[in-house]
């Protein structure tokens, strides 16, 4: 572990957290905003609304002491909102109606009795359980209508924030902002190199023999891309441990990033500074390749539009790709994935175009064209260019994997 | 707790999971389908690569004597994978080389050399110790390198599988097939019943005071719905207290789905059984619509593509909207959304068009156009109808919320 860094554990509670119904993603938040403060995540358990269960997996995660406990969920108004109760259980003091909790909670009813047209009394009675709070603890200012908890037990403070994710992101974000003006994270560096192209196999030899006794280094692989993660402490030998690792994966590994940018952040800095446009066609992705671009706040900077052409006949009418070609080589096909890029180049207009058209399955793969094959292209001022993949796993897999190499292409086309 | 129904427990191992690189996309199926085939999941630990803290969380995990556990990740090559090591020190038997992993691992690892080129005896020398297992424990075939490994502690079934998501989907679907082909998993009636248009605080009431103590009831929000679910034994009193809620909820509240069925299922349903097809325009989502329209395997039958009008210029000369409305109204406006449908209708050819236009932010909200405002359409052989959503949270949440609504429009069109 870097020493000197905070450590948290985090608590997400909600049955619909345990039976796939839903996404942790405060877990997600939390865990990625505590790493970029450089605070060390022990452990993220995810527990049902379950008041014995709740109280024991606080009582655990209480008892390694950590500096932070953040805990995501059950501060609403039904029966399975436990969070309250079970962390005033385990403080060993009373629920207590708090005043400046029922103020801003009377307050975020009424605002919201007025747009939804509801009875403020009716509503209000049904809200005001979320008023209750651990004797001693202050409330959390909400973003929604129920507030959160802060509380203190021994050298560990406590956050419980709802769990609807926009109102548990901007309460923590408030919290983590005002913990980092108190201090209370440290120096720490952060190294992540990505990798395009090979696998983890020819990855990890590079540095196993290399010595790295000051760092954490953690290996992980996701959408064809290998990621090396290097945290130190601030200072000289542990900084020098890692420029080696750093070095020797460099020299050995198709690297294309040495300071966490990721190929989205590569291709949108890359257009931006050009002043360039691009456009997308996009067939067995339906779409994926366009909302990633999109996903990123100014994106219309430039990013123009694109053409969804998922039967061919929008291939052939919008994109003017000929009907010959497709029934000389089939929609998925080397050519065809030329003639998509060009097509959305010239109709759209833009300086850069990509296509994406192949097999994502389940149904649909031949012994020829199987599950998983995908050609992509890019058109550019210099060409275009075209790739062949062979992706593996479900329709999900393939057509994220699909995404993220038609942006590799527009990468090396921008040569970034 | 559902009467006989398995109880399970979920560790997932990986830094990259704490540290909010990498989504816990094991854990999320494993709890899904757990849970579809009538377990009940007691809870997930996340927790670093660090041996003695996932000794002590599989030590934990088995101490509440579940039917299963299955852990996901850590039995890769590196320095970091440590999850067949810890297993057997928790079993209290030493790790072997075992024949059968091993010769499963050399089968595989010869497969992955030669397509991609890479000299077998240099990798297998580095995946040989993914064949190295607790003692007494057996091999589960790979579905990409690594073997997983099955075991047996006290009353628990214990299966540990490798993180890359695909390779653990696939491997954890052949192993619960062969359990429920064993009987392992009892008659459990779930219902899931779906509102949309109304809040928690008002579907809550409506069954706070009906009788439910044979029912396991959870309630949660995302998307702009409201998700209640209810599990129980299949037995006749259990099953009369799920249709006494059932019908309160249909009665107080907008229900668009008793049975599970998401939005997606049921426009894909009413698509195909009415031989119909959907063409989409969009603005502010970039593609995310098209996206989660298409990722249903078979979508090809009714969806037959998009334009992403990102830049007004694209809305004019694809979509055929009118400069002069653009002008006058600007683009997120209820008749530029309107034109948007119908032009996407015309150009595409499809029966069904849905438009998106709207301020996703962070950027470009005006106190008249705020963050979060987005104009919905459907265009059908009916007409038009066009909707204004006003979406709370940031970029990623007003994006999904649209798409969600621009479904729901849609399904409102279809008559379901």
């Amino acid at each position: 572990m870097t020493p000197g860094a905070p450590r948290a554990a985090i608590v997400a509670s909600g049955n619909e957290l345990l039976d796939g119904r839903t996404r942790n993603t405060n877990a997600e938040f939390a865990s990625r905003d505590l790493s970029r403060r450089g605070a060390k995540v022990l452990q993220i358990v995810t527990v049902a609304d379950d008041a014995s269960r709740l109280r024991a997996v606080l009582r655990d995660s209480l008892e390694a002491g950590p500096d932070l406990l953040v805990v995501g969920g059950g501060l609403g108004t039904t029966h399975d909102d436990l969070t309250a109760e079970c962390i005033a259980a385990v403080l060993g003091v009373p629920l207590v109606e708090h005043p400046q909790a029922l103020e801003l909670l009377e307050e975020r009813v009424r605002r919201l009795s007025q747009r939804r047209g509801l009875d403020f009394a009716q509503t209000f009675a049904v809200a005001r359980r979320q008023a209750l709070m651990p004797a001693g603890s202050t409330p959390v200012p909400p973003a929604g209508v129920a507030p959160g908890i802060a509380a203190q037990s021994g050298p560990t403070r406590i956050f419980a924030l709802p769990g609807v994710p926009f109102e548990f992101e901007s309460m923590w974000t408030g919290i983590a902002d005002g913990l980092q003006g108190e201090g209370m994270f440290p120096s720490v560096a952060v190294t992540v190199v990505r990798i395009y192209g090979v696998g983890e196999l020819q990855v990890a030899p590079l540095f196993e023999s290399l010595p790295r006794d000051r760092l954490e280094l953690g290996i992980n692989v996701g959408g064809g891309e290998v990621t090396v993660r290097l945290r130190h402490a601030a200072e000289p030998e542990a900084a020098a441990q890692a420029a080696a690792v750093v070095a020797a994966l460099r020299a050995g590994a198709p690297v294309f990033s040495e300071n966490g940018d990721t190929v989205d952040d590569i291709v949108a800095e890359r257009l931006r500074a050009g002043g360039s446009t691009l456009a997308v066609a996009e067939s067995c992705t339906g779409g994926l390749l366009g909302a990633r671009i999109t996903a990123r706040p100014g994106s219309s900077a430039y990013f123009v539009g694109g053409v969804l052409s998922y039967a061919d006949r929008v291939k052939t009418e919008r994109l003017a790709v000929p009907a010959g070609l497709l029934a000389r080589h089939g929609a998925v096909s080397e050519p065809v994935a030329a003639a998509m890029a060009e097509g959305a180049r010239d109709s759209i207009g833009a300086e850069y175009a990509l296509a994406i058209t192949g097999v994502a399955g389940p149904e649909g793969g031949t012994a020829e064209k199987p599950v998983g094959l995908v050609f992509f292209a890019c058109a550019g001022p210099e060409g275009t260019r075209v790739r062949e993949g062979r992706f593996p796993g479900d329709r999900e897999s393939v057509r994220s994997y699909a995404a993220g190499a038609a942006l590799h292409l527009l990468r090396e086309a921008l040569g970034a």
